[in-house]
């Protein structure tokens, strides 16, 4: 992996948190767009050399709006960058790790995404970036 | 601040976890000591030019032991680095933010480190480290 592409956040009010990152962290809004199939606003944020992603629920029954009501807004996940997605995903596999997609979804920024489930990685649900 | 020093995530083994980010990411162990004051063992693993922290608890009746038990492994922390930290946790307590930490406390690497309360922060425990 070449490393962290970004620290992904679960939020009640997208426009609140954006204010709140750049208030405190001096955060730069880089990229904002709905995410249709994953059930999400996401917003896309630098803070210095480093990336976090925030992103609400559109509505309570999607993924994230039953991570909401759960556990409420926190950390959601975190995305690695990798240089080729799919040799990637082959040698997560190989390795044991248990897949959520074995085809590439699409992901912010029109990149090619897919997720680890949490129960493989000690809890931390992982997405893998293709390399922009 | 500068961008994201690391991400640090709770686990219940530490040796287990350290060889899961091995075997599927191809971390590096970098750093590995014990954090008495924080109640934690830790090590550190670079995943390309990204770094995690792995905590594991000296006992239960810790934060992170605590932490385990109410919410299972998984995203602990995230920490920003900062060029000077007392300057930063004055501008972040002037902008709103609800320090744990006014004081820094030794962190891994023997940097100064300090924290900032999740209430603050959409429910992200936040770490703010001094520049090595």
């Amino acid at each position: 992996m070449r490393g962290i592409h970004h620290l992904g956040l679960a939020v009640t009010d997208l426009d609140e948190a954006i204010e709140t990152y750049e208030r405190l962290f001096g955060a730069r809004l880089e990229h904002r767009e709905p995410l249709v199939d994953q059930g999400v606003e996401a917003a896309s944020l630098l803070v210095g050399d480093g990336r976090v992603e925030l992103v609400t629920p559109t509505g309570e029954d999607t993924p994230v709006g039953r991570f909401l009501a759960r556990r409420g807004p926190g950390m959601h996940h975190v995305a690695l960058e990798a240089e080729d997605l799919l040799v990637t995903l082959e040698e997560l596999e190989s390795a044991g790790a248990q897949l959520v997609d074995r085809v590439p979804r699409r992901g912010l920024f029109g990149l090619e995404v897919a997720f680890v489930h949490p129960d493989s990685v000690h809890g931390v649900l992982t997405e893998v970036v293709a390399s922009g």
